[in-house]
């Protein structure tokens, strides 16, 4: 028999709770017979919701808690009332206690980063973890992180996240050497921050098995230049919602041109078939998860504003990284990136000796 | 009779050069009466054009050169050979020398850029000039900078690019008071970097004239919740050519869409009219011009890859910054700025006093 593989599920998160969690979780339960689910929320929510999906019912385990996190929870606020007992820091935990592979919440998405940073802590060597988003492409997809877990890289980090993005690529497009890019404001090496050619260089000397391109300009994400693009966080995150909110910009525009006459309006009508198809295409819902990398532990961040269609697509990627066991990819990845890579000493500062 | 202005033109620049920018100026000329115009080329290449364009060559000077700036040359090469003799160091010399209000070139961004530095020298008070784009928006049209003059910006840096990118906004919209927002990635005042965070607090308690938003977010750019958005270099840049590549990443989608059957093929053709008025406010060649803003003059990058039509729309944000005489309003503004900022002492450090 071919090998069972669990998620653990917060089903109160998202502004719509547990009404498009359970759902979404029927729909990933259909499609993947392998399937496992520990579910974690308040029973007089949830329960009457498992009867109207059987199929979650009898696949997963519910385990009833009364306490969870808001969405406009502070994440000081969130871990002070959450700890132990609200169903994000259970969800987690049984990601820590190796009862689950993959955890998910579509809850408040500083709450759920802090906790899990808290429950499951960083991975030998990475100093904080980075948020990978998939980014639809006109080549298909490709990842790009961090979009928004930090504030500012150092050259050592955006390596990490090379070696992240990369290993998450392999699990989730099943390629196997999938491209790097780091993104900068020119294809030069002698162009940008310093951080970011510093990086180019020590990707560029490593024996690290990493196919790295180069630098990628900001029009290279959504060409697909390369599967994998990695930046700092701050610049990472306005990208992303520049993209999304440049999307809305041309369907607001594309709307707004088709109403104009009956003429315009035939037309849409026959070509409706290719704007479903479009539709289909920009919909965030089909690209709905973040994922934090670099605990030890994967954890994805659904959309908040989601429903049942955008969770269920989340839950496609939580089951990817899950039955390819991304953890274990990375943790095997940075075990050997020292050996691997000609860093010399550690890049820190010996703070300690100096002030003594 | 009203008053004249001149606009100083680099002829030879942009990937078509001269056969792009005369007919261009045409047809900047046509459309205001009130222009006039330096041309610096090359009597071989630009003479001929003359006799085509006879508007041109009725309302321009034309002064003669035998050196310009290739696409390719490194600034320090540029700056070497054309140095006093290229086409474009005589077009920014006529606004140094009052001859011309603006100067514009659709030539080699980099050689533009510290050409226009060593001839004009920044304002009073400017540590580094900005380039500032102007984007299409749900509601219109927003003022972006810095989108890559500079890597990085300290909070004085980005208070000043609100002042220069506000005065612009006067200019370019014609509107009373625009509203300035600091790009960043979340709305609350605990959110960002903290250069972004001490700007947005200048800007707050300043006395200066200027509409503060507070934070905007990456997808607000589009949807045009501010007149101006401010960031620093890097991340404009990335910006800036993240949401050219959405914008061309959905046409492909779409056009692909629409040529999957005929029944696509014919709404298509019914709703042409839609089409071509959607392909106009995309057309980057409508918003071509970056400014660059913080010198004793204004100078105009038009992309080099443009044709005549979109040349002939960057000397038409050169005009608007020409008539409008937006280096007065400028210097006007960063003169009164620390009278009006709370400023306190200066921000930068005495490092003279402290190494003596």
């Amino acid at each position: 028999m071919l090998k069972q593989y669990t998620i653990s599920v917060d089903a109160m998160g998202g502004d719509l709770g547990a009404e498009m969690v359970i759902p979404g979780v029927e729909t990933a339960l259909k499609r993947h017979p392998r399937l496992r689910v520990m579910l974690y929320g308040d029973e007089k929510i949830v329960g009457p919701l498992l009867d109207q999906y059987p199929e979650v019912k009898q696949r997963s385990e519910f385990i009833h808690t009364d306490v969870w996190v808001e969405m406009d929870d502070k994440p000081s606020q969130a871990l002070r009332r959450g700890r132990r007992v609200s169903s994000m820091w259970l969800a987690l935990e049984a990601v820590k206690n190796g009862h689950a592979k993959v955890a998910i919440s579509a809850g408040n998405t500083g709450a759920w980063m802090v906790m899990a940073k808290f429950v499951l802590s960083t991975m030998p060597g990475i100093a904080r973890p980075a948020m990978a988003a998939i980014w639809p492409t006109v080549r298909g997809k490709s990842i790009v992180l961090d979009v928004g877990a930090n504030i500012g890289a150092d050259a050592e980090m955006l390596v990490d996240f090379s070696i992240m993005g990369e290993a998450m690529a392999r699990c989730l497009f099943g390629i196997e050497r999938p491209t790097v890019g780091l993104l900068n404001v020119g294809v030069e090496e002698i162009k940008g921050v310093e951080q970011v050619k510093a990086a180019g260089q020590m990707l560029r000397n490593s024996k690290l098995p990493i196919e790295y391109f180069g630098f990628v300009e900001g029009d290279d994400v959504g060409k697909g230049t390369v599967d994998v693009v990695v930046t700092e966080g701050f610049t990472g995150n306005i990208a992303l919602k520049t993209a999304e909110g440049t999307a809305r910009q041309l369907s607001a525009y594309l709307k707004a041109e088709m109403g104009r006459s009956w003429m315009t309006k035939l037309g849409f009508l026959l070509a409706r078939g290719a704007f479903a198809s479009l539709k289909e295409k920009m919909d965030p819902r089909n690209a709905n998860g973040g994922v934090f990398l670099g605990l030890n532990g994967i954890v994805v961040k659904s959309h908040g504003g989601t429903d049942a269609v955008g969770f269920a697509s989340a839950m496609e990627i939580a089951v990817e990284m899950a039955r390819n066991e991304l953890v274990e990819k990375i943790a095997a990845d940075l075990a050997s990136k020292h050996e691997l890579m000609e860093l010399g000493e550690s890049t820190e500062e010996p703070k300690a000796a100096a002030a003594g």
